[in-house]
C-alpha cells in the first residue's frame, strides 16, 4: 500500500512537534509538509534541536498545504485561529484532524458562550466528529473532520465513561479535580510559563469557568442520553507532561472494587490504549505513550466512588489521540505507529 | 522576662529540624536540648549541614529531657512511638506539644480503628487538646498536652471552618482533594521517597482510608456540632514543601463570591496567619512561612462552592503551628518568632 | 538610634523583592519607598502575592526617590539602565548600592568591550567600590557608591581569594565551571525562562564570552597584584536558587587537604558568612541565606586543586551581599539583618 | 533471518528496564528471558507498572539463562557482582555485554586500585573489549565479551576523541567537569537518592577519586598512544536523565571554531549517533535517545578549547550503547532498533 500523505499546520508548537515525533516512525504515512504561521523558512530542527539530523525540513507557509496532494492535514493551532483554516480547507479533498477547541462543542451558541468569541464557521461544527476512538469509533471511521478532544476532557471522559454510559452514578453530582503538566499551557513565553512561577509551585486556575468543563459535560450528556452536570477544577503541576484526574461519583448501588474494575475491563475490552489498574496510577506510567491508565475505588463508608485517570497530555491528550483518529479516518490499524512505550524514569 | 526553656525530641527529622530553624530566632525561648533516638552523639550540623556554625549541638539521648529544667518539650516522632514518651513524661512539670498522630483523635477506639495499632495511653487522649489556634485557642491556652494537627487536616480544617461552623453547607457531601509536597513523607529513604519516583510524577494514594480523613472529619463534627462526612484523597506533588487542598461543598443558599469572602474575612479577623485571597492561592506564596492562604469561589451554575487552601506542610502544617501552640501554652504572643516571610522564588 | 531610611529602585524584580524580604526584618533600617519603572501604582503584594499583608506598599515612580530623605538607595535594575540613575543621583546626599554590572569593571574601555554598550557615566566607575565585604571592607566602609558584585563572581572570588591572594597557584591556568539556578536569568518571560526549556534540562551558555569572566578576572588581578587569566563557563541549572562554582587551580607546592583547609579557615576567620567545609558543599545548604560554603580538595595524582563554592545567587550573590555592603556603608553591624537560616529542604 | 535470542540479567534496575524498553521494538532480536537476583517470581510490570500489558514476563532466577538457547546476554548488575556471572558464563556459547565496571579497565591491578576490591576473573579483563562503537568497532565486531562503558566516560571520550586521537591538545592538562541526572545513582532507596536531597539541589562528589576517572584516562591513553592525565569531577543534577560534560583542553595550535567543528564532523562522519552542533547542546535534546551531541568552542583570548558533550545516561550512556554493541557483535545493522527520537519536552 502506498503511504498516506500528511501535512501538519502549526508544527512548531508542543502538539505539532509531538505529532511529528510520532509520525516519523509511523509505518503507513509520510509527513509531506510542515507549515507554520510565524516561522516560515526556518528549519524545524533549528527551532527544536532534538530533531537535528532526523527531520530538518524547512517550515512552509500554510497556503502550501494546497499544493501538495495530501490525504490528511493536522491543524495544531490555537482556538480562534484554527476555524479560519478549517473553513478555508472545507472544500479540499483531504481530511482534517483539528486539535484546537473550535469544533468540539455542540453548537455555535455553546461555543460562543464558553469561548467568548464569535464562531465564523458553524457549518464545521455540524460536520465535525468528536474524536475519542474508544467511544465514538463508528463516527470517526467515516469522518472527514475530527475535532480532537482537549487534554483534560480525554482523561475525564475515558475515566468516567463506563459509569455514565452504564447509568451507574448520579450524573448531577460529578466532581472532576484535574492536574496537568505545564506543556498544557503551550510553548509561548509568558508570565504563566516562567520557570520560577511553576517550579516548586502548584495552583488551581479557571475555577468554575474553564472551557473544558463544557466539553466534558457535553460528552457526558451524550453518553448518558440526557443532561448531566460537572464541576471541573484544573490545576497546574510542576512537571512537563501528564494529566491526572481525580473524579468523584455518587451511587446508590453498592459495588465492590473488583466488581467495578470488571465493569471497566469489560467496557474497554477492545481498547488497546486503556489499562485498568488496581492501584491508583501515576502519570509517569504513561509518559511519552498513548496509554490511559485508570483505577476505580468505591468507598463503602461514604458512598462515593473515586476514579483516577492518567494520560500524557501531549500524547493521548493531543498528538497521540490525533494519530489514533487519523488511523481510523484513513482505514489504517488503530494502533499503527502508536506502540510507544512509556519513558520511565 | 527569662527565656522559656525548650527541648526537642526527634530533632533530626524534617519536622524537628524545621522546629529548630524557627526557634533559633524566637525571642522568648531557648532550645536547651536536642534529642534523638537514633543519632545520639552526632552533631545536628553534621546531619543537616545547613545548620553549620549556627547550631552545632550534639544530639542527646531522649532520657536527657528529664535532666534539664524545661518549660516545654516538642515530640517530633512517628505515631506509635510518640505515645510512649507522652506516657513516660506524663507526670513531668513541662508541657508537651506532640506532633505525631497519637493524640489527635477522640478516643482509643477511633485511633485503633484508623491506625490499626493499640493505643497504650488513652488517658493522654482525654487530656490532649487539638491544636489549631485559630479555632481552639481557649483550650490551648490552658493545656499541658497539645496534639499538633496533621498537615492535610490543618489545610482542610482552616479552609472549611467558616462554612461548617456557620452551618452554611451540606456536611454530608464534602470532598477534599489534597496535594502535598514530598517532605510530608518524611526523610527516611524508601521506595516512596526515591527521587525518580517522585520527580516529574504525580499520583494519588491512601484513597478512602488515609488516617487524616478521620482527623478532618472529627474536627468538622466538633465545629458543626454533629456528625459530618468527609471524602478525602491525598496526592503526592513533586515539590519539597506545600499542601494545596481543593474542597467542594454543596449549599442551598446562593451567595456571591464577595459575600462568601467576607464571611471568611470576618471569621479570621483576629487570625494573624490566615490570609483570604481573591485569586486561588499557590503554594509558593506561603513557602517557608506560617501562613494559610484561602480562596472561596461559588459556582452559580452548579451550586457547588470551591475552597482552595494552601500551607507550607512543614510550617503551618507542622513546626510553625507547633510553635504557635507553644506560644499560647506559655503565655507568649501568638505571633512570637513566627514572622517568617515566605521565600519566593 | 534612629532607623536609617532606605529606598529600593526596581523593587519588582527577583533581586528587588529579595532585598525587601531581607530588609523587612532588618533591625536598623526602614524601607521608605519602593520604586519601579514599569509598575507604578500597583501594590508590591499584587505583583508578589507572598508579600500580602506583610508589605502592601504601592510602587512609586523612580523620581520619588528624591522626595524622601533617604540614607541609602538600592538600584536593582538591568545594566545599561542603572548607570542613568547613578548619574542622575550622583549629587544627592544618599549613598547608593548598585546591583547592576554598570560599575563593577575597572574602566569605561573594559566595560564597553565586554558589554558592547557605551558607558555614559565613567566618573561613577572611578568612584565605585567593588563590594565584596570579606575582601574589600576598608573601602566599602567609606564608600558612597558600591558596585554590588555579580552572582557568579561572588561565588568564584570568595572561593579563589585565599589561593590567589597568597600567591599559591598558577594564575594563568584557572578554570571556573559554574552552574546557576534560573532566577539568575531574571523574572522576565522569554524563551530562555520558559519552564519546559529549563525543567529536566541543563546546558552551558556564554562560553568564552560571558561578562562575568572579566569581572572575576579583574578581581583576581587585584588580589594577585598583576594580570591573571580566567576561563569561565556558566551553566543553567533546573532549580530556582543557587550557584555552585567548581574551580581548578594548578600549583607547584604540594599541600595536603587539611593544610589547604587551614589556609582558608585563617583567611576567613573574621568573615561571618563564609563556612569552610570538609565535604563538597551543596547549594541547598545555603538556600535563602547569606552564607558561602567552600571546600578545597587537592589532587596529589595530578597537581590540580579543586575548590567548590556555593551561594544563594539571590542572597549572597545579590540582595544579601547588597545589605551587607549597606551595613558597612552606614556604620551598622556587618551581620545586622542577615542572620537568615538556610531553608532546607 | 531468525530473530536473535536475548537474555537480560538484572532486568529491574534502571539500566535493565531501559534495555527492555529498547529491545521490545528491536526488529532483529527477541528477549527470551528476564532474570533478577532479588525479585524472582514477580512480574516485571508489577515492579515497573509502565510496562503493564506490554511486557508482563515473570522474572526468573539467573541460572535460567543456561536453559535457554541464547545468542547474547546483557548483564545489568552492580560491579563486583557482575564478574561472578561473567566467570560462570565464560564457557557458554552466548556472547555477553557486561554493563558493570568490572571489565572496563586494563588490568586486575588497575581495577583493584580504583575499585578497592579483588577481581576474581582477570582472564575476563584480557578478553573483554571496551565498547564504544564509534571508536572501537573493529574489535567489537568479533568480540564475545564487551565491557559497556560507564555513562560519564561515554560522554567524555566521545567529546574528546577527535582532539586526542589527532594529537591536537596537551594531554596532561585535561579538565572534565561532568554533571549527571539522578538515575546514574541507581534505583535503590538510600540517603543519596532521597527526593528532598536531590530536588532543588546540586553538588559535586567523588572529587579526585571517582572510578570513571581511570576509565576515561585509559581510553585517552589508548587513543593518544601514550600516557595522558585527566582531572574529572562529577556532579549530581536534579533531573532524571542526562549527562553533560564540559571539557577544557589546552593547545598551542590556534584553530577557529569552524575548523575545529570540521575536525569533529570528519571524525564522526560514519557515526550515526554523534551530532556536532554549533551551539552548546542541552541534555533534553538527546533525552530518551542514543544520540551524543557535541559542541566545540576555542577561546582565542586564553588558548583553552571548551568541548560540551551531552548524552542520555541511560541510553547512549548505558542501555542504548549496549544494544549498539550487541548489533555489532551479532552482525546486525549498527542502528537497528536504535532510531529513538528524543522526547522533548
Amino acid at each position: 500500500m502506498d503511504k498516506k500523505k500528511i501535512g501538519i499546520v502549526g508544527a512548531t508548537g508542543f502538539t505539532g512537534s509531538e505529532l511529528l515525533r510520532i509520525l516519523i516512525h509511523h509505518p503507513d504515512v509520510e509527513v509531506e509538509v510542515l507549515c507554520s504561521e510565524s516561522k516560515v523558512g526556518e528549519s524545524i530542527s533549528d527551532i527544536h534541536p532534538f530533531f537535528r539530523e532526523i527531520v530538518d525540513n524547512q517550515l512552509e507557509p500554510v497556503d502550501n498545504i494546497l499544493s501538495h496532494d495530501l490525504d490528511l492535514v493536522f491543524l495544531a493551532l490555537p482556538h480562534g485561529i484554527s476555524m479560519n483554516y478549517v473553513k478555508l480547507f472545507s472544500k479540499e479533498p483531504f481530511k482534517i484532524v483539528d486539535l484546537s477547541g473550535d469544533f468540539r462543542l455542540s453548537s455555535k451558541q455553546v461555543y460562543e458562550e464558553w469561548y467568548t468569541k464569535e464562531h465564523i464557521f458553524p457549518e464545521g461544527i455540524d460536520r465535525a466528529v468528536f474524536g475519542i476512538p474508544e467511544l465514538f469509533a463508528n463516527e470517526i471511521n467515516g469522518a472527514d473532520l475530527v475535532a480532537n478532544p482537549g487534554c483534560y476532557p480525554t482523561s475525564a471522559i475515558l475515566g468516567a465513561a463506563p459509569l455514565i454510559k452504564n447509568k451507574m452514578v448520579d450524573t448531577e453530582q460529578i466532581i472532576i479535580d484535574s492536574k496537568s503538566g505545564l506543556t498544557g499551557a503551550g510553548n509561548k513565553a509568558k508570565r504563566a510559563t516562567h520557570y520560577s512561577g511553576v517550579n516548586e509551585n502548584f495552583k488551581a486556575y479557571g475555577i468554575t469557568n474553564h472551557r473544558h468543563t463544557i466539553e466534558i459535560q457535553e460528552a457526558f450528556d451524550r453518553l448518558f442520553g440526557k443532561k448531566t452536570q460537572v464541576q471541573f477544577t484544573p490545576h497546574l503541576l510542576p512537571v512537563d507532561r501528564g494529566i491526572l484526574s481525580t473524579m468523584y461519583f455518587r451511587s446508590d448501588q453498592k459495588m465492590r472494587k473488583d466488581e467495578l474494575t470488571k465493569v471497566y475491563t469489560d467496557f474497554y475490552q477492545a481498547a488497546p490504549f486503556v489499562r485498568i489498574c488496581d492501584d491508583p496510577p501515576a502519570i509517569k506510567e504513561v509518559r511519552g505513550s498513548n496509554y490511559c491508565n485508570i483505577s476505580i475505588t468505591p468507598d463503602e463508608r461514604t458512598g462515593w466512588t473515586i476514579v483516577v485517570s492518567v494520560i500524557d497530555n501531549l500524547v493521548k491528550g493531543a498528538a497521540g489521540q490525533a494519530v489514533q483518529n487519523m488511523n481510523l479516518m484513513l482505514g489504517l490499524e488503530e494502533q499503527s505507529g502508536l506502540n510507544l512505550i512509556p519513558v520511565s524514569p
